[in-house]
């Protein structure tokens, strides 16, 4: 009996799609999931019969079938919740054999990654976190894929991954080794942490246009359509283009019969919470999921809202006015998500010791993910031309780029401020830009304050850096 | 022989004073810290030796006699570095007997207190961790204690820890019991992302001035000390005037030799990583955090600084068009801070089940701590007449207040925005008043996406809350 190349376990959405996506690419899938008491048909049993009817994705019972299904070394790809990811490879492990890989396809926190690597590397097992983005529609047609872990299984499930991954317009595949250890699903978090920033940019931008630019959502969903054919394309701008126009069978726009409490996952609040250990400023990402936790204030908000009773007495302003400036902001507020999401790379990068290829990232987010977009081309770009970039503001391209919309930028975060309509993150990016470009930060002060309440210490610029000096400030 | 009532391990420079400033209440002190190789005189001795000399102070050789010369129940301080408590703890437990005390006065973060007051626990010793906030100083002549943990301790310790704590101008103590668990170093935490906060508001304001206002040393530092007297007047306002004016020797102020890279120790850092665990939004606090964090990027900026060459083009301000500005928004922007730092504890207290006082926390940190303020009085009296607050905006107190400076926030920020002028906390906290007091925010859009692109479902304005609906958003 023919073997099968790869074993799936977890048949979730996003893991049907994947063995469906893998069976078309001519791949024989082996399929197996947890079987939930009292249910007479087993899901695989069931998924087998009907999405995968007349293709080559076997169900097996147990996980003992399973295993013996699959052809050596066996590769066994898991779609599980992270929490479930310990306990279905304790529950596998005694039906592999040493030099077989486990590929964690979920949304596993990189630590974990890490140290399962480790561990089943001691136990003579291959472990590969694969960051997967592009959600039910990548995994059925083509995702993100970011690989990493043991080097070792790389050949082996490369064929297979690249097959499943989607395709760049020069026909790459979206998939490429990232690293050691637990770098792929480092990767899909900064992934994520940027795409907060950009859905928080675009919703900004979107209650610029609905509050002071009283556009209707007709109107505004062409806009995003129409800027969707310019340098701010991307998955993103595309959506929300076709999500501002879209109706429900009454005719009314879906849009605003959505209550705005924002929920999360936490791959954004783990990006913040990893750029906070390793000092690396991304405020404007901080920002954006703040925003989210903001907005799960409802009552708040309206009791706030009641007591500051903001009046309705905004400026209303024409939409030439409001269009290019605002088209110009979200342009280099995303440029500045990245510049954030980059720099974060590259201190992981170091830190963990991964040798990071950051063109090769953007190069495997151009599709598949959703962050796909035309942008990825000149960030993949800047850091061919200068692997050791330090920060996407110091490119030629970005900082031309960048130096274009400042006025707009300014005028829009302006306008905001005075019309009183929230602008966190886009507010966020611009101070960011301010403190970065500054040679002279007013830090000295703190510095001295620290020093004065608890001998801290402090740098000079008379002096080498490293040397520390204490004053007597109280004398 | 007369027993201790206290033995302290750790003679740093805080276990020093601590130890001074428990024996000048009238405590008998054992003290003792581990020895290094090759030293011909314990540190302990040498410490009773010079600043212990004709004070109740004594010098133990090894932890066995230490804990020999304590009355029971044993009540042993730790001042140690938080990587070394629970090895000081293993090696002091051999000499303790069931019910002794363990406080650990030092930085330890509240998960680890947590997990050690229930460990010791259920060895029979009561764990007791307290935030000590106030330096060197505050440790000498009177610090703000905030002990939580085993709370069958309290009693033993109360009349120690309170004799050492400052007393506020009612003569209070600013020691009160805080719950249980990590519940003392939690709230030590918070202190210090607040603490973070208002000293990056300061130096953003101290930017302003001296960037666009075109102020000196002297004038800047007789300004803060001026504000000093009003509701502005704090510690760190007092400080800032003093720095400002210091001079060295030659006669050259102090503050503009410091190089402007703020270091931090990981409180600051740790609150805002708890809050984004709890979903609560301090995007202040996190961009005085973030702003360190760029300040170390000092060559990054001065190489930023050259290809985006800010021309020193900037308006510069008359004194009386800047001065009422900057302190109204400096108030202002406090009251924020406070607000975000009270919502997080009040977060954390239904999270962990502390029941944590409010206004309680807010009066022991009236004096001793970093914090010290006329403004935790009306903190203190919000709380008091509405225990249930949910955000210090919505007290009339602070609502009038905000009210009044909203004009003066608004023009300094966009003044920061014209002059290019880094203002990334000030301009948090605005935005954050704006989207917290909105009872519209554009997080439908964001909805709108996550369920187009993961079918993560969403609520809708017209149905009860908690009922999730799913849009086919691609017919």
């Amino acid at each position: 009996m023919e073997k099968s190349n790869i074993g799936l376990i977890g048949l979730g959405v996003m893991g049907q799609n994947l063995a469906l996506n893998l069976a078309d690419k001519g791949w024989m899938v082996s399929v197996w999931n947890r079987q939930g008491p009292g249910e007479a048909e087993s899901v695989a049993d069931r998924f087998v019969r009907e999405r995968g009817k007349g293709k080559s994705v076997i169900a097996c019972k147990g996980l003992d079938d399973f295993c013996d299904t699959l052809q050596r070394p066996r590769v066994v790809m898991l779609m599980v919740t992270a929490n479930a990811v310990d306990e279905v490879i304790e529950n596998v492990i005694p039906y592999l054999d040493e030099g077989d890989i486990i590929v964690d396809g979920g949304n596993s926190n990189f630590e974990d990654t890490g140290r399962r690597v480790k561990e089943l590397y001691e136990r003579g097992f291959y472990f590969v976190g694969a960051g997967v983005s592009g959600g039910e529609e990548g995994a059925l047609h083509g995702a993100s894929i970011m690989p990493g872990g043991a080097e070792e299984a790389w050949p082996v499930v490369k064929p297979i991954l690249q097959s499943i991954a989607a395709k760049a317009e020069d026909g790459t595949p979206c998939c490429e080794w990232i690293g050691k250890g637990g770098a792929g699903h480092y990767v899909k978090m900064a992934h994520n942490g940027i795409e907060y920033a950009e859905m928080q940019l675009i919703a900004e931008v979107y209650s610029l246009m609905k509050r002071i630019g009283n556009m209707n959502n007709e109107e505004m969903g062409l806009l995003f359509t129409h800027w969707n054919e310019t340098d701010l394309r991307s998955f993103l701008i595309e959506i929300t283009g076709k999500i501002l126009r879209h109706r429900d069978v009454t005719g009314a726009y879906v849009v605003d019969k959505i209550l705005d409490v924002a929920n999360q996952k936490g791959t954004g609040r783990w990006s913040v919470q990893n750029a906070l250990d390793l000092n690396e400023p991304i405020g404007l990402i901080a920002e954006a999921v703040f925003a989210r936790d903001v907005s799960g204030k409802k009552q708040l908000r309206e009791k706030l809202g009641r007591i500051y009773s903001q009046e309705s007495n905004l400026t209303l302003y024409q939409r030439d006015e409001l269009v290019r400036p605002l088209y110009e902001t979200l342009s280099v507020s995303r440029i500045v998500s990245y510049a954030q999401g980059f720099s974060l790379l590259k201190k992981a990068s170091e830190v963990y010791r991964w040798n990071l290829n950051l063109a090769s990232v953007a190069l495997i987010w151009r599709n598949g993910c959703i962050l796909r977009s035309e942008l990825l081309n000149p960030i993949a770009e800047a850091f061919l031309v200068n692997p050791q970039l330090e920060n996407l503001l110091a490119d030629p391209f970005f900082s031309k780029r960048v130096k274009t919309s400042l006025p707009s930028w300014k005028k829009v975060v302006t306008m905001a401020v005075k019309e009183e309509v929230p602008l966190p993150a886009v507010s966020s990016a611009l101070h960011y830009f301010y403190s970065v470009t500054t040679a002279h930060l007013p830090a000295n002060l703190i510095q001295a304050q620290r020093d004065f309440f608890g001998a801290h210490t402090f740098e000079r610029v008379d002096e080498p850096r490293g040397a520390f000096f204490h004053e007597l400030w109280r004398s």
